[in-house]
């Protein structure tokens, strides 16, 4: 973690510890210096970090802000790190429903960028909170990136092993978002019945490189499942 | 428009004509300094706001790399601005069922902070996409910043005119989706059936200075809408 990111994570704290609501001013930036004894570009940074996840907002010439917390039990749909992160007050669990090494789909393919002769790990779990169903998740990850994966691993965070265990730097991703019908093989695993609205989210996660490394489509279980988003407005 | 947004439009323009692809390289930093004949600083927040939008991905000690563009048709959840630019090349139409000025319900009076005495524009539309529906549209205004709206402007981009018009400028804004099954006077302004799946997109406006001033509730049509949003890895 490099030290603005530190800062950045310090003054969340500070946010959480004061119970500091949407519309509160923080300390102005010369006190924010003093208080954590960093420079100014560090605290700015750490300001600008804070800013895009949604955690403050800086108003030129007033101050700076605190910013509405995302509600309880909302998945957010820009942290691009897995979910397990934004439900970290409840419980998720997996079912592994498959793991192997094969060929992509041409889809899969397409979407990771490489040919059709190149190893993927393919991943198919559905995934519980508290004892209902959440989702159900098919990933393609390109072999010669993710290099290992068992069981265990699939079981749990895989986005975690990533990073700790193969010590890659996650960057963006894109998603696409379709709202639709269940089909009957979604519908069994969801405990649904077909035909019942779903919600499907495909995502391309790429490495802080800019190499698509897993292409992911979830469909979930839209009684379970509602999201949220933070947008800033800069210069739009 | 500052400098550094119109020097960011202009390297946007610069990858649109010379069709760049995602991962194509970009001049460095000094290139682009001499091209646009501005200061380093200006480019580099140029650079950071194209980053924001998805346009471009830097890579420390390797240069600055061209992003995947959403693809043609989808709607962006991340830009706040409305949608009427993000299908910009799809013409959009409003048929307003109600313009009045009345008082908040409870919830919205929560959403925008102001007591239930206030006065709010309520305003309800129908929006087309083609011929076809896309959204049915339930928004608040306060009415003590948004202090005037007919139904010329309603028809039309009323955050334009909030822009332009009203001068205000426009901040962040929360959203909260859920996926549900239409009711039955929903059904019937989208031309669906009762039953069918929608998505509920609720979504709270602020201004650049952290005000609420627009409390929005929008049903899509499933099947004429689908949604993107790109998700930069910054330090999570």
């Amino acid at each position: 973690m490099l030290k603005y990111q530190h800062i950045a994570a310090e003054i969340e704290k500070y946010i959480q510890e004061h119970a500091l609501q949407q519309g509160d001013k923080l300390p102005v930036l010369d006190e924010l210096m003093v208080q954590f004894g960093v420079s100014k570009s560090t605290i700015i940074k750490s300001l600008e970090l804070l800013e895009e996840r949604g955690v403050i907002f800086q108003v030129r010439g007033s101050g700076i802000f605190v910013r509405r917390h995302g509600r309880k039990g909302y998945i957010s749909l820009l942290k691009n790190q897995g979910f397990t992160r934004d439900l970290d007050h409840f419980p998720i669990t997996s079912q592994v429903l498959e793991l192997s090494v094969r060929k992509p789909t041409r889809e899969a393919a397409t979407n990771l960028n490489i040919s059709m002769e190149q190893d993927v790990y393919y991943v198919k779990r559905v995934r519980y909170i508290y004892e209902q169903t959440l989702c159900v998740e098919e990933s393609y990850y390109n072999k010669a990136i993710v290099t290992y994966l068992n069981n265990e691993i699939v079981s749990d965070s895989i986005f975690d092993y990533i990073r700790e265990g193969l010590g890659l730097k996650i960057g963006f991703s894109d998603s696409y978002l379709h709202v639709g019908k269940l089909e009957e093989e979604e519908a069994g695993h969801l405990g649904l019945h077909k035909g019942d609205p779903k919600l499907d989210v495909e995502t391309i996660f790429h490495l802080a490189n800019g190499q698509p490394f897993d292409f992911s489509r979830i469909t979930y279980n839209y009684i379970q499942s509602q999201f949220f988003i933070q947008a800033n407005g800069h210069g739009m």
